[in-house]
């Protein structure tokens, strides 16, 4: 529809309380990553006005747009809209050409109108004339006012000297703008928890580098074509940044583990040595924290026990388990609307190394035993000198 | 409805997957809490029938027992069911007595089936039976079958010898069994999130207790007020098990960090000294981690670089921030369904001491060299030692 010229875009209600420096770098950073993922999708805009609370977008194709920017993290929502002047006149034409192509009869509608600046009308003003209007020009079809419950809204948004009508809305992903918080390490497996956790921290503004360790042979080649595959998935949520994999051979470290330990501490023990070199990796990378897909309870090793043994290793360095406390039906249905649940149920070898039962609670002095077994400086040392970076 | 005999206890999916030890285990764990529920809000119950992935609950009051059973973690949905012997004639008479109660004209229904056992019939044949019935006798009222999209869902559960048929279904709280899991240790402020973040931890199964630090003279006497309301709040979640609520003097350290300190660092140094002191109470507790409300970015003290430089503190002992990657909105979603919204965003002193200008990323080594001017090890012990216990 050619009326439609305008996206509106709203910020999280988040931006709105922070302090008017970090608001203003909040909001260049936002304008920045908008212009990124438009361009990374090939859409056109040719005017970004921002202002307190809104972002103003002149764009030939205003619902593809609309779309794209409702996938910025902190974006709350955006609707396309057409633009007109701030005139109760004109606002009211432009909404009749908007309902006019909305058919249906007996319809519900509503009026809702957010102003800012200096006018000669109210909100409650422009509610009431826009909204005869309509009346008037449905009368025909029947249409009613229902502001309880309506199935048509019309929304006005009145600006200093412009106004914007519109009578769609899509909800954002919100969080943080991405870049306004360091960068974390975040731990991918192939599985469905790890790619949300990575999109989770993106969510809050941290930029991700993605971490892999390799265990073949104990699984075949399609976990790391997976993991490939989840990379560039994940990639595509955060157009201008730079995502990489990192890919650490782990195999050998996990062979010493099955030949020379415990069986029921595989698990246990292969996660402390992942953790200690994602910990060497992150710090000498100056990164911000580590990012896993860890659960309370979803697996052995992620009982609360286990966590305790297995957090041991990392020190005082940051630790971040953005799925704690998520049953896997959340993180499934995140992982559908991030669109890796398709790519991580994709069937692969699983570990062969995973013993038949799992120690549930393994305690830390059996753990110490066990690892006084392994040369676990040197396993990590091979791990992180043989890590390959690729890009995605 | 004197007719509705029975409530249906639907379990977690995730449930489902564990390994059949542990699946009796949280089973068991799961009556042994859905009866201290019933018991604490004095719902009665004549019987209960564990079978696979169902509990039946038998009682004279299946909608209130429903609804309080919704509440229980692990439960994924409940209904209040009429019970009646597993042959199609019983199972399409109790139905229609069911549907008799339901008045309206025009309504789309469809009858759903779900059996397990030998039965002479299908799950397809009892749909089919019932509906008929159901039209015949609704005739009257137009009622008519839409399988897509319907008003009315009328369920049949078919179990061995027995069968359900229900109306109503109430959604779960979800999670793991509490008591599934150890005790965690869970930081509570009196703000919106900590509450929060302490739910959450029950939800996937941990049993808590409250910590709270006392800042007054820095605040006043509210927010200790909202603090034991929020405590007895969380603790109608967790009926049967002990949920108490520890204070700790804190005033006296805020007070020589602000005296000594610089001004912007007072927020991070008091975060460091509240996670030592927690370090210490739940090792010697013997607690399984730490909870706290965290998430990144919302507030100054929870930028990324400052949530490195507290985390250090805690050496390798589990940290757990549930709320890592929640928007504000989604907290206060869950914050109203928990019941401690309320209690939350009643006024209160606020914290007199926190800074103007907080520092958003504090380098390790001004914290470590503002850190020399405080007795650091005296005044913790100062606080451990002077920890009260409130039942709550």
């Amino acid at each position: 529809m050619e009326l439609l010229d305008t996206v509106i875009v709203r910020h999280g209600a988040e931006l709105g309380v922070k302090s008017s420096t970090t608001r203003l770098r909040y909001d260049r950073l936002l304008v920045k990553n908008m212009k990124a993922m438009l361009s990374s999708k090939g859409l056109p805009i040719t005017e970004i006005d921002r202002r307190f609370g809104r972002i103003y977008v002149k764009t030939p194709c205003p619902v593809d747009v609309a779309k794209a920017l409702s996938m910025v993290f902190g974006v709350s929502s955006t609707s396309p809209a057409a633009s007109c002047k701030a005139l109760l006149e004109e606002i009211a034409d432009t909404a009749l050409k908007l309902v006019g192509a909305k058919s249906g009869r007996g319809l519900r509608f509503a009026v809702k109108c957010r102003r800012v600046g200096v006018h000669e009308f109210t909100s409650m003003d422009v509610c009431r004339y826009v909204g005869s209007k309509i009346l008037e020009f449905k009368r025909d079809d029947g249409w009613l006012v229902d502001l309880e419950n309506p199935e048509v809204v019309v929304g006005v948004e009145v600006r200093d000297e412009d106004a914007f009508v519109y009578m769609e809305t899509y909800r954002g992903v919100g969080g943080l703008p991405l870049g306004s918080q360091g960068r974390v390490l975040c731990l991918i497996s192939g599985g469905i928890d790890s790619p949300v956790a990575s999109w989770l921290a993106m969510r809050r503004g941290c930029t991700i580098t993605l971490l892999h360790f390799n265990i073949q042979p104990f699984t075949g080649e399609k976990t790391l074509e997976k993991v490939v595959e989840l990379s560039k998935k994940l990639s595509t949520w955060c157009p201008g940044y730079k995502c990489s994999l990192l890919v650490a051979p782990f195999g050998l470290v996990l062979k010493e583990i099955v030949e020379k330990c415990p069986a029921k501490l595989t698990c246990v023990l292969c996660k402390r040595m992942m953790l200690r070199a994602a910990v060497r990796v992150a710090s000498k990378m100056r990164m911000n924290g580590i990012v896993t897909g860890d659960s309370i309870g979803e697996q052995a090793s992620q009982t609360l026990r286990n966590m305790m043994v297995i957090s041991e290793v990392v020190g005082g360095f940051p630790l971040h388990r953005p799925l704690l406390c998520f049953d896997k039906s959340e993180t499934e249905r995140l992982a559908r609307e991030i669109g890796t649940y398709e790519i991580s149920s994709r069937p692969d070898e699983g570990c062969k190394a995973a013993p038949k039962r799992p120690a549930i609670a393994a305690s830390p002095s059996e753990v110490a035993k066990a690892e006084q077994l392994l040369d676990v400086e040197s396993l990590i040392r091979g791990v992180v000198e043989r890590l390959v970076e690729l890009e995605v």
